[in-house]
């Protein structure tokens, strides 16, 4: 029988008044193969001066909807959270959540998280450099540049932190923000581009600071709204999705998600080992790669016309060397055997 | 400061094991003007025979995200559960419920009744013979005909139950449902429209019964399911602002709900009083509307030009006599005051 | 090289003024598998006194976007209409474009109707009285019921059309019409019900009659308008992937479009031959049948417990004898080769 | 009567082969008040070597649905085309269309671009640098950096031409396009935003280079493809709305859209005059303004309490001296009289 949905709450630092909410719904059983779930970790904003009640519960209710398990965590603030006591309570509750992930059958792999404001700083330096890292980060009009430093001394600018090694982010905010410019957001997003970790961004024209999930009855005031904004939420469950993978009914009853449709980083060219996801400059820049494709390379030859006369296949190979080595393949038609070109590729140490 | 929602069990009737669960949100305080909230009753299928989990806690989800209190009714089934116990059962939550409105900040005439397969056969019940009556009712591929003779020995048949005291209703199902067939909802929207009642309709074109939200998490087969189904819930949130009224964000901080954009029968000719939303045959057949309103009938006699030769202004309203007036008057652009019009109508009975 | 949309103005019967407009678009070429494309024919409303030029051009813009190539068919109205000339003029714009479907790229298997209030009249006889059958059919507020006589003497209740050979059907309007009463898309529903036919519908709760697209630059009078009016459009296009089939684009380049997701029938009752679509009670009716699959049977009777004691399994299979044999199959959980099962029943006549 | 839409061919410059296709819908009449209507011109990509047709009539189609008239360029490519004569091409192209505005009832101060790759390149160009500035530009995976130089000599990074009179921008891509890379998106949003110009923006996390609108039929081999990617066409409408408003029903019978609901600019400290959508800092910088709302700061005094002890109210407005006034009037619930104070500010020269 499918058990009720638990609400726990849980003292994670009784003195500093750090609390976890976790809304823990049932897997297994009538839910069949799912025997766990993936989880959401919601930081509400409030200047560091305040947890703000409006980005908290009510945003773990989507989530929940969507079949997430979902924790809220109240962080220190104020005198008492000074940097880095915000970060430090982030990392007690990834652990107490991570201790008790079998319990709660919980994919302590999948364990998402969701900040705004001052709460997308936190996020996002979850996402950057903290040691219980979260597999997907979803940043909502968060403050990620330098400019933190007005609401919070010695706290690191999470542009800066950005690395090859950072999660997945989704990155949403309001171009027209009083409090919080969207340069922030902007910047985040070429520090991603950069360290080649996978995002997606929405930036909406008008619309206030601190609208949380958009719900109309969790606004302040009665603001210009972009009719757009509410849609951040089902999208960042699509985000999700493509990343975690979606819950799978099927034939494979042991599998709970489905193999991911979008990879961790844009191209595998900082993995360890070669793959069709390098981009064409890794590949035929390792001499012992283009040895061990010269077959795909000779049908590569026969379908790839040079741009422009003169043109060799080689200089072909340098105008497309950003690209995909498997987009390429698509965008011209060759025909190869997938796997087996990717299995070659795979055993080749990535230098 | 806005507080957690609460989860509480209540124990309707110990010895039959009714049970409700109630998700309360809180009101006032951050919320401002948000000082009661309306609410959902959920009432899960399972052939009078049980309570499916997969229709319960889970279908209260995104109602709660849309900033309702929800209640999930787990009624007497089985051998406990002969008819009339169920709705008795009903009955005592809905009571109870009331009881509880002001302590729980729950609007109480803003309770709506979403139910499924049995529990739609339940929660149309309650929309027509019910004694605590619910504002709105969401039937998901209800039993409502009087095949429910075969799950429900000596209970109604819905279709036969509705009058003009019939609460809006939302109806949807799939057209392909091998198990309560598509006729039970059609005959619904028969009865619905002939007694005058607002109603909303979403039949597929496929899919199993049983889907609940939708939600991948909560299907128990791989089965072949319209794209379109999920939207039954975002909609029927939309249904429920248009005849509850949406929560309200501005200067008239008093106001909980905005007024509803639509009314709950289709026109005012069931009222007590006239008005500008009764047909032209109702307000027309009245000697003393057709007297009050002479000034307004000389504008329309200017704008109103017969269809054909020989026809009088009267001929035309017998053939638009089951129009509503203010639609005819939009529709031939007739300029007239309308409240004011609307004001002498209101103090003319309906007989 | 693909070449633009042509668009074409074809007289139909020069001396009654019937027209047909084509939009065509380009087929093949850069477009690869797309050798022809699917259409849709719109038939204007306007009472069969006029063609309403804002449910005309405007009409075929989002299925043009969808892919389609679309006709606008300016049919016989007023002194020249009279029943049942439309319909004739229907007949001739069907076979016009047939016979230049070869010319046009058009899949002449593959053209819908989509009619409007009386124009949804016409289309609905196209779909059930019609030499030339679509195969598909979308109604707007349409008039199918006998009221059609008010607009049209001797014009057929298009209700009473229906059988088994009507086509697929989209059927949707809202509740509060005051022009063409709800019940006409009622009664409608109740017929394709009845009949075996796939169907679609989507009643809204409030909105006027002829509000077409639902586009604001369509509209004549600032109306109340339920906002998930102009959900029609994407829907009905979602209907007719689902039961056209979706353009296709992968490795089987000589396929233009995928299969169906969504039969004609809601079973293969109706069907010459049998399958695992027909109903229990068709296929356990069938004494060859029933010998040819009794391996399976066996296995449902392992897996398909009685509901209660003293029931044997053939009371079990009565009880289910509406239910499509695949559906019950899928639902418990069933093992077997669904290819094979289905060729062997596919073998056996349906008599 | 509304006539039917009118498509025009338009050799714009025969020797080059530049040509402009012409969508026009009626306006008036059956149309009322909309007696002009906004336009949308496509500018396809090709890597300036060719017009891809996939990026040309097709993405008119959503637009026309839409209302708007849609004009398609052909410009000039591979040997003709040597930048700047695109940017030429264009600029007869516009002028050709203002010429004609009044023939085609086309509103010559709403007239939006939108272009992909390349064509966003020059729709960029067009955004920024161009004679004929449009109204607002939609730039789909669009070269706009340096880069450009890969595929057009001599041609201008548009990342570097955004100024104040940069025109509204719709920017959208793929992550992980493999051909155009995202930096090029990013760039821009951050030159948009440092000058001060509206802008949208929705970056997806995979999916290939050149998708257009998206749909099946236009697309080329079968990419993973993220499934939020066919949003971007709506969206880019309702940014359309956005900035030049919507259509128009009502009783306002001369006005054809609504008052835009986004500015063209995130504040007005760019504009001749001050205003409440001025910042802070610009209007308390300025003595005339700040004794002007003399009365309005005494409000503010009593309102907004400084953040911490010492702090004094002009540190306060330090603090949010990058805010709207507006918005800071908003937040903290200061009653004034909007019209009164914006008159006052709008007498003062912001200088």
């Amino acid at each position: 029988m499918i058990e009720k949905m638990k609400t726990l709450e849980i003292a994670i630092n009784e003195k500093k008044k750090v609390k976890l909410t976790a809304f823990i719904q049932d897997a297994g059983g009538e839910y069949r193969n799912i025997t766990k779930r993936p989880a959401v970790l919601v930081i509400p904003g409030g200047g560091y001066m305040f947890c703000s009640d409006r980005e908290a519960d009510p945003v773990a209710l989507p989530y929940l909807a969507a079949g997430y398990d979902v924790f809220v965590l109240r962080y220190s603030t104020g005198t008492e959270g000074a940097w880095p006591a915000p970060l430090d309570d982030y990392e007690d509750a990834m652990e107490y959540i991570q201790q008790h992930a079998d319990e709660w059958k919980v994919m302590a792999d999948r364990i998402a998280v969701v900040g705004f404001s001052a709460g997308g700083h936190l996020a996002g330096a979850a996402a950057t450099i903290a040691q219980h890292k979260p597999a997907a980060a979803i940043l909502g009009y968060a403050v990620l540049n330098e400019t933190v430093d007005e609401i919070a001394q010695n706290a690191p600018s999470i542009v800066e932190c950005v690395d090859y090694d950072t999660c997945p982010c989704f990155v949403f905010a309001s171009r027209s923000d009083s409090v919080v410019p969207i340069k922030n957001s902007i910047e985040m997003l070429g520090a991603l581009d950069k360290a080649g970790v996978t995002f997606e961004s929405h930036i909406y024209p008008y619309g206030p600071h601190g609208f949380s999930t958009a719900e109309m009855s969790l606004q302040t005031r009665d603001s210009a709204f972009c009719p757009r904004i509410p849609n951040w939420v089902e999208d960042s469950i699509g985000f999700l999705k493509d990343v975690f993978g979606e819950f799978y009914v099927g034939s494979l009853e042991d599998k709970i998600l489905s193999t991911p449709a979008c990879k961790a980083h844009a191209t595998d060219d900082g993995s360890a080992w070669l793959s069709l996801d390098c981009t064409i400059g890794r590949i035929f820049g390792n001499p012992v790669a283009k040895e061990a494709i010269v077959d795909l390379v000779e049908r590569m030859q026969k379908k790839i016309v040079p741009f422009a006369p003169g043109m060799t296949f080689d200089d072909m190979m340098g105008v497309c060397s950003k690209m995909k080595l498997k987009d390429l393949l698509d965008e011209r038609a060759v025909e190869y055997d997938e796997e087996k070109v990717n299995a070659v590729l795979k055993e080749i140490p990535n230098i």
